[in-house]
């Protein structure tokens, strides 16, 4: 296992995918490796960028990722999809011609699927960040699709957090806009030479202005087309100065306390139920569940006596 | 508590609000509610909505719920909506309106957010459900936006899984598509008047040919015009022949047994959780997340410590 950490450490492309694989895989190996990484992260800076679907969110990455290669910071990329049997070679085709697009090591791409197990993507993207940032990445851009919780846990993660809406997208993408709209911190109109994008930036104007931040930072708008790569050097500054504002107000290290205490508190919740799993045979579980299925028990009982004797083994 | 019960079970819709809301606000006495209640549900039919934002989902159950009303059957909603606290006021007021327009106590809609506690969504969702499920509601209509976990929770609570497409959102929109498809017993192209009605049908047939379902159904693909009422006929045939499919093919309890495996499992979690945190106070948790951030400590050892603690209580 040290072998593979010195070669990670080291810049070992190889070793990286290896590594993350691993962790995705939940292989036994996975939890010795992240303890063992761990110590060595802390050094990278976290986006989360978020947004409705179509709003361009994959480009624009894109285009950050180029502008910090400009500036020699080296980039991870964890593109969260809401991939599925079906999608799954599509997304990853995709990436692949993103990759050899680039063809530079100084950006490592992941795509991750949103499926799985429970509590699978918080849990596996946060360890994805850490060994990317225990090699070395400087800049790690997290992309998401969706409006669930994802979103949330995104801000857990992330030291900024980017909202990417688009002009002109109907009425139920506004109400998904606001649902979204108390965790950006920077927020991006792309494709901002479409119609629209003025009433966009009023509407954002005016939910802020019912907003209640936890401190004085007022989001600003930046307008991107990022197709063709404008309003991305501006984006880039706005994250500047988000992070000297950080700085400035000592903000760091309390933001990183409460998202640690969030993130601790979902990692213990999947902990115990691994463990309750370990102590409930699929033939228990499968009992409990036709008993409740043929309403013979609730379910609210039944569960009482599942925590009862697990907390006897 | 009782004659809560009681009046909920005579068809009382204040006291089916009052319960819903013990529930909802997980009011101490909503525990026993739910216990008691639970033995006078798995009547109603329950189904779930779900589909891209800008679908038109909201109206089209309206539309399900009136041909539902006009067959002399009573009809419980629950609207999961990505409120926050700038559009909470904006939803409640589009269903009061909705609630205003149907003026029929047939109907009783209920809005919920989906931000909130951990595990609050799909525990929520349930709890409501078995509420509407024992005041003797016919059918259930659950109406989800998003892309992330909730639709899986719905698939899991549902007895029947309605996916709503409608033409032209691009190709980031087809990919989200593309993630619901295997959860679909039913396909609804909404909005079919639109241009590329025929291409979104073509498209679901394509992926249709690679699935893997584990029975033999062929989900139909129903198309609707919500605004003016056309295919919703149509759209309930379609859901009757599913449930005739199924009890026709001895799947009913099946189903049901495997979908309480999944939420037996994620209640259990939940309780858990609920467990860890009466035995780690708010003090231990940022006393912990403090080691993390300051990277003394990683966070994988110290949630194997308080696991460890949490048996030992």
């Amino acid at each position: 296992m040290q072998q593979w950490i010195d070669r990670l450490r080291a810049g070992d492309a190889r070793a990286l995918s290896r590594v993350i694989s691993a962790v995705e895989n939940r292989a036994p190996e996975s939890s010795d490796l992240l303890k063992a990484l761990f110590p060595h992260s802390g050094h990278a800076r976290i986006i989360g960028l978020t947004g409705a679907p179509g709003s361009g969110k994959s480009t624009l990455v894109d285009q950050l990722a180029k502008y910090y290669r400009e500036e020699n910071r080296t980039v991870g990329i964890i593109a969260v999809d809401p991939t599925s049997p079906y999608t799954g070679g599509a997304i990853l085709g995709d990436r692949i011609r993103m990759q050899d697009h680039f063809s530079d090591p100084g950006i490592y791409i992941r795509s991750m699927a949103t499926r799985g197990a429970l509590g699978g993507l918080a849990r596996t993207t946060a360890a994805v960040a850490t060994v990317l940032d225990a090699a070395g990445r400087d800049m790690i851009l997290i992309e998401t699709v969706g409006v669930g919780q994802d979103e949330i846990d995104i801000v857990r993660l992330a030291n900024i957090t980017i909202v990417i809406l688009v002009p002109g997208m109907g009425d139920d993408v506004q109400t998904i806009k606001a649902g979204i709209m108390e965790i950006a911190d920077i927020f991006v109109i792309n494709k901002s030479d479409h119609e629209g994008a003025e009433r966009v930036e009023r509407e954002i104007r005016a939910m802020q202005s019912l907003a209640t931040r936890d401190d004085k930072w007022t989001p600003p708008i930046v307008k991107t087309v990022a197709t063709n790569g404008s309003g991305v050097k501006e984006l880039a500054h706005a994250i500047s100065q988000y992070e000297a504002y950080l700085k400035r107000e000592d903000l760091v290290l309390k933001r990183d306390i409460q998202n640690w205490q969030e993130r601790l508190t979902e990692m213990l919740r999947d902990a115990l139920l691994d463990k309750a799993r370990a102590h409930l045979s699929d033939g228990q579980l499968i009992h409990y569940a036709s008993e409740v299925a043929a309403h013979k028990r609730d379910p609210y009982t039944v569960v009482e006596e599942i925590v009862g004797r697990v907390k006897k083994n």
